[in-house]
């Protein structure tokens, strides 16, 4: 016995972490020959298109994927994109080295973080054919491409070079390139077709990010290609700092102990989000802190106090201090008409309605959520809808049933709302698919490989809340198209066979024909409202005619209204019946009275869209008869929708005056932003506009 | 656009390990406050089973958790183990520093690995509550014991030490406590109950681990108590070298690139495991390689071929060359009668089965799986079965649904079997509790969690093979019931009814009682067994009696086979009737003749088991009349255990030749090597043998 503990100590050993991930690399998702080329894919197209939206270009991107020994399963790929670049000297540390990257420390949204991924595939590379990667790098400013050899020596973490050179880089119309990198690597893997494979994972990339041209070369020589469906790069994602709701006690005092701040009022500050002059202050006092103390003196029961004033537990006067929110200038969602755009490139459908909802945060960080469902057309109608789960713009492919966002869609009851499931319970079947984002500052997934997202009761009820919004849609969707098909027949067979009958019955009887309105207003009864929404060629713009058809005994007035995308730059032109806006993309018409067999037809055209931008406008109505054809107005509805625009102005006016670089001597410019009024604190967990459309 | 590849550049810095893991805590298991209580106590007493083990110590265990404060959710967990103690001077490495340990490289059993688990519960506490962990530690060969509160400079992935000393450790009874590691950190968590639980994690731990003792006391107070049910240790584990079947070429390299030896026989036979001196020469022959080569200056060409030669794609004089299976003494199974005793502590039940399959072999790796179910007592009916996942000794708590080894039991039609299973899709419903422990060298979690197997074919199939196998038990044991209730109607019935009738009878007509036997031979025109296993408290043996009836107007010779453990160390005594062994736990008797009306009894008795060990035997036959309560001896079956104990007996022979350290001059000793036989290449898959009983 004596002796045993030190003998078990002499063997331990500190491993590197490139150790560790070659040992584990089934975590990166390197598990299955199929499932690790997808991954390798995934990280070389995942870092393409990051570097492209940060040095905001159009993403062009090439996938070649070439069988070199069938049998013994080895396989080149190679990816290359028309992004800035990586100068020389970085090349070897962002290739051959685990956890080197620029991102993991940035509070915003990215598909790459880690600094794990496409160093994973070096190895996985490396490790299975004992080839290095070939790397071609060219940035703006020099005239020649670096290429080089990356291998890791995976016992230190340390890049292995060789080859090293410059060559100049041709495209194939002969011209020079600009900028741009190209990765060729050489690894054990198989190349699949169906649900998970190279194709729908490069498809489903083309959903979510319509600024993308992605060409892919498969290893028949086949070129599938998906065009680019808008000029628009995403929104251009700003780092925040952290939020006080997301600190925990570990972090504060490392922040504490770093921080070469002077007193706390400016610490607090400074290296927040959410903490106003006003609020910093409060937060000392709720803390029992001088605003002068030093950071670095804080004493540990100090830090312990102020954590409490951070989560509301100490208050000041009374109350938990109020602190913004986080700003969401860090999130980069893909925004409902393009998400549309994408779906609809991709998969053919009858109808399509996609939400993007107000930005949230969990435990200080921000997060957005987005949802797509697509109805009709081709798809099975037997079958589980398709889920298509998207994370910072990544599609995840694997390990769908232990996703959250599976999990949210399992927990709508969808029988409600028009599709099959039966029991209640898992994904719904019928002829759908529904698509959901999540785009955040801190995507927690459940490890590495970055395929399925950990719980979260928060983000898991805000996309629940956004299917339940979606259901209505499509179960309203579902319910207008049978009423106005009934409508329809009765309508056909009155002004078709009545006019048919009279003028029969005035021949035989040799009497004029009589005049049948007042008779047909009489046996139809309704309200009916036909709209049509259509591309115009000639004007370039989309024309929208609303028709209402008063087919009752008495005159009637209404306040109509339509929806129109006004958030995704449509502009409203030629609408001669005037009206006014009520709120964001809705318009609205008075109409003072409309008589008895009487119609009336509101008419305007949307500038700043392009062809199949908006196929579909909603027609609603305010008044006690009902509109065959139109929906009654949810004032709730439209107040949610007011009750977001005011949440997204303060959220800008924030990012104006609160998140600008506040200067060094920020003390003094504290009074005029005091002098503003606070936005509530309250996270905003409205709805956002709905809209969907025929396609 | 000039520079903007350089700036992007200039932000990218090398993460510590450290780090990812603070912002990725959920990865080991830190995500919910539930979860991460769950989680702190699982790496604590996995360490200490593996201390215990790795020190032939018998572990007695104590855990505790205290609630601080319940409202902002602050839990205080202690645990305490009689293990061999950390030296002094090795505890901030252990506890304060991410990937150090000593069982990383190590090729065998084992529950801990990475080195990741306690230094990660150190870190969450710190993170949550501020406050370092306290370590008290003493080792056989000090008199007093070490005491340290470590942190984590998560920047450095280096341990902060603070209040070190030493101290007197008195036990409760006040003697010095000899050796042993207590451990006390301070969380932000949740103390729940229920099926994800610490009362649950301990209890599952206690089944797999029958020689530990386990105690734990609640936040209420409340004492829990698994004792050790057996006084046994688990196997010792021997750590092996990797096999040639699961090298990359990328290791290979670096293994060749690393070598001191002198030339590539040695190296093969020093390296691998599986490789004979023979072998060796031929894997050269084969890849075309002289021998005397150095390694360290082998060409890339010449590895390739060298690797191919490995997988038998390059072969010798034809063939692919031969090489041993890895050794399994690098495993530690729980085996069937101590997982049937861990099971029928901790679950109420009326029938269990078990199985510990051979050792099998995937990509070099040496694994086994063991399986048990329970069935009927209190379980129950109209519920899925509770499903109990294990890997390497560690019960798996989270991600069932993801999980290779949930798979393998959604995969069995279990209607076959006796259970519900709605569509023959899921885990099956019934009064039954499935058992699954997978013991690997290389367990390949989803995670760094350890919740989850990740797929692997061939596991999952040996898997599914031992699950039919049991569900065929169970069906047997299911259908022998019925039978034998019908069967003992019928002779109760005849036994009491007739001989009533007949004295009757007899009575009213005054005449003598007839003797009924040939009638009731006739009318039953059967043969039947009964047995009965009891323990024999003055002898402390198992005694058993098989009785045969034979209730058949004709004479009959039968073989009657039992079973007894003879694996788990049953001895047979007082077996007056001799008969000889058949295989291994399967006895078998001849019976030349039984007359019509006789009956016979088998018995004997089992020494070296304890009570409870054994309480149903098994009874077979072979011969033509069917015997009701005993089972036809299905040839096949018996086959396949005298194969098992063929490959076992190869087994054991590989690791009393080959794997013992050879030399370092051990060219020398090769002829004698291989004038041995060379057992088959092809790894084991057949069964194991399967034993149940009425609880």
């Amino acid at each position: 016995m004596s002796g045993i503990a030190q003998k078990l100590a002499a063997n331990q050993k500190q491993v590197a972490i490139s150790e560790f991930f070659e040992k584990n690399k089934h975590f990166l998702g390197f598990d299955s020959l199929s499932r690790s080329l997808i991954t390798a894919v995934k990280e070389a197209v995942d870092n393409a298109l990051d570097a492209c939206e940060e040095a905001r270009i159009l993403p062009t991107i090439n996938v070649q994927v070439t069988k070199i020994d069938a049998k013994k399963d080895i396989i080149e790929l190679t990816v290359e994109d028309n992004g800035p670049g990586i100068p020389q000297k970085s090349i070897e540390k962002v290739f051959g080295q685990l956890l080197f990257g620029s991102r993991f420390h940035a509070i915003r949204q990215s598909r790459g973080q880690q600094g794990i991924g496409i160093t994973g595939v070096v190895m996985y590379s490396q490790l299975t054919t004992g080839k290095p990667t070939h790397v071609k790098s060219k940035i703006a400013t020099e005239a020649t491409a670096a290429v080089v050899d990356i291998g890791l020596d995976t016992r230190k973490n340390k890049a292995t070079k060789s080859n090293s050179g410059r060559e100049i880089w041709e495209e194939e119309n002969g011209e020079i390139k600009k900028h741009g990198l190209e990765v060729t690597c050489r690894m054990k893997a198989k190349y699949q077709k169906g649900r998970q494979s190279v194709w729908q994972y490069l498809r489903m990339t083309s959903i979510v990010n319509p600024h993308a041209e992605i060409t892919f070369t498969d290893p028949e020589g086949e070129i599938h290609f998906w065009p680019r469906v808008t000029e628009r790069l995403p929104r251009k994602v700003e780092s925040i700092k952290p939020h006080p709701h997301g600190i925990l006690l570990g972090q504060l005092q490392r922040m504490l102990s770093e921080s070469k701040d002077s007193r706390m009022s400016v610490f607090l500050r400074m290296n927040f989000s959410g903490v106003s002059g006003r609020a910093a202050k409060e937060l000392c006092a709720a803390a029992e802190i001088e605003v002068n103390t030093k950071p670095k003196s804080m004493k540990p029961d100090q830090m312990r106090a102020l954590l409490e004033a951070f989560q509301g537990e100490k208050m000041f006067n009374g109350k938990p201090v109020k602190l913004l929110n986080p700003p969401t200038n860090c999130l980069s969602p893909i925004e409902e008409m393009l998400i549309k755009k994408g779906l609809s490139k991709t998969i053919d459908s009858r109808y399509a309605t996609t939400m993007t909802r107000v930005p949230n945060v969990s435990l200080g960080n921000p997060y957005q959520v987005e949802v797509g469902l697509i109805f009709g057309g081709n798809m099975a109608a037997d079958k589980p809808v398709e889920v298509l789960r998207f994370a910072n713009r990544v599609p995840l492919m694997y390990q769908q049933g232990g996703c959250l966002l599976t999990k949210a869609i399992e927990s709508v009851d969808w029988r409600q709302y028009g599709l099959d499931q039966p029991g209640a319970k898992g994904v719904p079947k019928g002829p759908a698919a529904i698509l959901v984002h999540l785009a955040s500052t801190n995507v927690q997934f459940t490890s590495e490989a970055k395929e399925a997202l950990a719980e979260n009761g928060e983000v898991i009820e805000e996309v629940r809340k956004a299917m339940l919004e979606m259901g209505r849609g499509l179960r309203k969707h579902l319910e207008k198209k049978k009423k106005m098909a009934k409508t329809k027949e009765k309508f056909e067979l009155i002004n078709d066979i009545l006019p048919a009958i009279a003028k029969k019955s005035a021949e035989i009887l040799e009497r004029p024909i009589p005049n049948l309105s007042g008779s047909i207003t009489k046996i139809m009864s309704a309200v009916i409202s036909e709209s049509e929404t259509a591309w115009n060629k000639a004007t370039k713009m989309t024309d929208v005619s609303i028709k209402i058809y008063n087919y009752t005994a008495r005159a009637r007035a209404y306040t109509i209204l339509a929806t129109w995308p006004e958030k995704s730059g449509g502009i409203m032109k030629n609408n001669v019946f005037g009206g006014r806006k009520e709120a964001t993309g809705v318009w609205a018409w008075k109409l003072e009275t409309l008589q008895p067999g009487e119609n009336l037809t509101i008419t305007f055209s949307l500038d700043g869209l392009e062809k199949g931008d908006w196929t579909e406008t909603d027609v609603f109505y305010r008044g006690s008869q009902e509109i065959i054809g139109a929906l009654k107005m949810d004032e709730k509805y439209l107040d949610e929708i007011r009750n977001q625009e005011k949440i997204m102005q303060e959220l800008e006016a924030k990012s104006e005056s609160d998140y600008t670089e506040s200067s060094p001597n920020e003390e003094t410019t504290q009074n005029e932003e005091e002098a503003q009024p606070e936005p509530a604190v309250k996270p905003p967990t409205g709805q956002a506009t709905l809209f969907g459309g025929e396609l």
